[in-house]
């Protein structure tokens, strides 16, 4: 699968996921309004504009994007309704030729991962048929129970052509609390060793110079970026961080290797949220907002193809 | 939210939780016929076939556990039947008067977090009204992102007087790989690190001794739950592990107090697949498994509250 992404990445020159990770106030109202006539004051409604919020910036950016990354907290929040227009969402994007990023991690005691493993990247047998439950192409995943919890993720991938990406170092502010703890006699951290278990997860399962067992490393963190971009060549690396939450072109720089390959970056609300942001406020505005998606898609480009030499 | 957990268990003298972790092959055929007649050999099907195990083993043991721990991955696996089967067993759990634990350990960036406590443990406000979308009890939560990934849940645990158990040291066989390594300079683990945490996110959320913030320990790991136990005094400990995965009843005296209190002991394919096993297996069979996991229960609470003195 990652073999797949690198080509898409390619094909659109953008290495660029765009996070669909849609809140109520970053749905434009004129969108929330048509679906709560239709569906209530409800989960339903919330899940209702969700799905047309998502499905008209999906026809604006496909073109441009190799990929989407949903994350599925924030259609969890909406419950039932939610899921389903998180369902939904990927549907539509594998339409329009997306690759799907599910962004879940996930994380359990081995025969509970390979549930979730099952749900997201597999399919699961009901008498002699196999149905697909949610069906994203790669996933995310948490390492803090080790190998026995990430390995039916890696398993299944394999069967079913997909790939995962491990949390090794996260955007987060408070990401270092444990991650970046050096390990007792050694100049180690947490998040070095658990980079050195996802490039011998994967080892089996590389294609076009990178593997199907993939790194999530914040953008946040360049000097951390650096530092395992080199340490791990075969690692794919998912870097989320842009944009909202700090992370500039120069910083991605330091995640990609001499070619400009080997990682993909993400913007959530950067993109999804432009419409009400400067400089897309004012020119566009609520009701055309996926077109400020769009503008903000190609300023990430340039931004990014820029400080990579693309 | 860990006040009326306490209590619970006080009054029905049983510090337990069964685990729904509902697999097919753990489903006699019986079920599975009559929900495949109704439903086809589909994902409605096995959910409707997860949902009437369940009830029919909620009604046998109702009466003599406190609260049930239903695992989402087993549900999520079937796609969104399964996790309205999920929803509907934690609805009709409540209805029983039973507390419910959504073992969902998620866990993310803070406002991703955010999402993942209004849906688990919160509501959502869509227009002027609010909705719960899950509605567990408690739920546990990985901490692998640190304190700005767990404190949307202790915020949204104390708004509405709910509760998480975090996970601390985990059960499966590979938890040590990156829980149990040493900090650089100091002769701390991992897990310890985040006991303390634990421990100091809860401070102000105690009730009747113990917090709302509690602790996951594997009962596989009694030196650690010993030590854990000691050092970590208001922290209310869930202890997986017990039975299919190893542990025994005096393997988990270590996690309780001096007054056989502060952990609750959850059991899942030990309970629900009970039917299936010896001894249970020939005097009952499957038709009667809910009779078989009756049995079991009692068996689960007379072999903890003898090592525990109760």
């Amino acid at each position: 699968m990652v073999g797949k992404l690198i080509k898409a990445i390619e094909e659109k020159n953008a290495p660029i996921v765009v996070g669909l990770d849609p809140t109520l106030p970053l749905i434009p109202d004129h969108i929330k309004e048509e679906a709560f006539k239709k569906c209530g004051e409800t989960l339903e409604g919330a899940a209702e504009a969700i799905l047309t919020f998502n499905k008209k910036i999906i026809d604006k950016i496909y073109d441009i994007i190799p990929a989407v990354k949903p994350q599925i907290a924030m259609y969890e929040r909406f419950g039932l309704p939610g899921l389903l227009a998180y369902k939904e969402t990927i549907d539509y994007a594998h339409e329009k030729g997306l690759i799907v990023i599910g962004d879940v991690k996930r994380g359990d005691i081995g025969s509970t991962s390979e549930a979730y493993a099952d749900a997201h990247l597999g399919s699961v047998k009901i008498g002699e048929k196999e149905f697909i439950p949610f069906g994203e192409d790669f996933c995310t995943v948490n390492p803090y129970l080790g190998t026995d919890g990430v390995k039916p993720f890696v398993d299944v991938a394999k069967r079913c052509g997909r790939g995962i990406f491990v949390l090794v170092k996260t955007s987060n502010p408070s990401s270092g609390e444990f991650q970046d703890q050096k390990l007792s006699g050694t100049d180690v951290t947490l998040y070095e060793t658990v980079g050195d278990m996802v490039e011998k997860w994967g080892e089996e399962l590389i294609e076009d110079g990178y593997s199907d067992v993939g790194a999530v490393i914040g953008c946040t963190y360049p000097k951390v970026g650096r530092y395992l971009r080199e340490k791990l060549p075969h690692v794919f690396i998912l870097v989320p961080g842009y944009g909202a939450q700090g992370g500039t072109g120069e910083d991605l720089k330091v995640f990609f290797d001499k070619e400009g390959r080997g990682a993909i970056v993400n913007s959530s609300r950067g993109i999804i949220g432009a419409w009400n942001k400067e400089p897309y406020k004012n020119d566009l505005g609520a009701e055309r907002f996926d077109e400020a998606s769009r503008c903000a898609v190609l300023d990430m480009k340039a931004d990014i193809n820029k400080a990579i030499g693309r």
